[in-house]
């Protein structure tokens, strides 16, 4: 996968992630700070909670790129909360963007996942992990339980992709190509999921 | 202790406890996603929370066989949950493979605390950690406050443990024999606790 | 700075967070083992988080003394909550404990990051979560918005003092004297920010 597409995916992926924190932030009545901290730990989030499970400093500490396309983002929800007064008529204008980025996040989860010494459990819960998890910190922070664990057809997506990746890597494939199959997985069964709808069963 | 019945405590605690963590979820409405993250977490979260503490990357994620356990005490918590209706006439079922997994990650905890280079409260902090860390995760997830902080003898029983085999390790016992006193101390404790219902005080 | 007026600044704090700490819990109706860990985590969690983040085992579980200042504090506000009955009439006589809390401890942290290999962001996010993490996570655990995140002109202290701290190193200005900078101006600005009833914007 060449580098470009690589980067403008994870910038996307910042992007709408930090706009979707944000938003959750502004409509909770939190003050600057607070969607600041949303915003910005929604697209960060995940991906440091991986590094810290595999035992470095996480890279959004390190370099300045990640955080400052994160903050962009917070400002962009700002502007974007105030111009539609909150008011998304068009749900794909956000979901598509936010599939990209589960897909580039969970791509990278699952490449430093496999750099590490970790098993096929570990792959799997890594890479969705990063894709996943500033959304569950960011709702936890807000109280509630996360979207993710109650609705949805988003972690499932991450998961498909990571195990993909696995058996394509198993098969001899290079962990390039296993990385571009993951991302191609990923995005096209998130937007599938969005399409019709898909639910997971519950026993309750 | 023989290995045979470490190995079996630890399983069954693994089994126990990602029962537990699983009907939470189950009786939230969580779907097959929610319900398989509160389970392994619950089953799981207390051991990868104290690798973190230790700075070292989580067995669980290295190794497959405790994922593998926690998610057949997934599965096996979906059936049970079904059979049952969610109603459990006898506590007990439940509650004595709990003191099990408790008195097992309490001593599992504390072994590997004192192998890291940790103080007396870091030895106490990290076995009770690993013993209810992952109930009090499960609970934050759930957005509520962990039961573990309001209510029951239940970490108590992690504490007093921990505090025998730091007394016994600085007494000159070996670590083997400590671990073992440290496993039955918890177990009997806790076992007392739920006969006697004991209560912590409170000062509101 | 002197070693003494630092290790005094410390002390402080670590007694009034822990005393915050264990105010809410009590509030709550936590029992006594819930009221430590509140009150013990308010002191130490963002220390904690702080060197998980950059990738050492947590000072507070290698050494004694942190732990055992926070624990006096939980002691303490037990005593207090008991002859006050909980209604303290001048908020003062915790605002100020709290506030050199807050100086000391987002200082520490921002001489940790500077010491670690962060970027400008990293050190303001190190600092800034050693001086709220220990608030955030007990008003996680109790299952509350942080306050932190919807109210007050608090955080902005330590993000404020931080960038002094990163200005001033950059000049040239030795870490020593930086530091003692920072505190002064988070000192400062929350003394103010109390004064004047100082708030964040909100955009809902």
């Amino acid at each position: 996968m060449s580098i470009d597409i690589w980067t403008f995916m994870n910038v996307i992926g910042l992007l709408a992630f930090a706009v979707v924190g944000s938003f959750k932030a502004i409509r909770e009545g939190l003050d600057l700070f607070g969607i600041t901290v949303l915003g910005t730990m929604t697209a960060l989030g995940g991906g440091i909670t991986r590094d810290l499970l595999v035992n470095t400093i996480p890279n959004a500490l390190r370099s300045v790129t990640d955080m400052s396309v994160a903050l962009v983002g917070v400002w962009l929800a700002i502007v974007l909360y105030r111009i539609f007064k909150g008011d998304f008529k068009n749900r794909y204008f956000i979901l598509i963007p936010d599939a990209i980025g589960l897909s580039a996040f969970t791509t990278t989860g699952a490449i430093i996942a496999y750099n590490a010494d970790v098993s096929f459990f570990g792959i799997v819960i890594l890479a969705t992990l990063t894709g996943i998890g500033g959304g569950v910190i960011s709702d936890v922070l807000l109280g509630k339980i996360p979207t993710v664990l109650r609705d949805d057809f988003y972690a499932s997506c991450s998961i498909i992709g990571a195990v993909a990746f696995y058996l394509s890597v198993q098969s001899g494939v290079s962990v390039g190509s296993s990385a571009f199959i993951c991302s191609v997985v990923v995005l096209m069964i998130r937007i599938l999921a969005i399409l019709y709808n898909w639910r997971l069963p519950r026993f309750s």
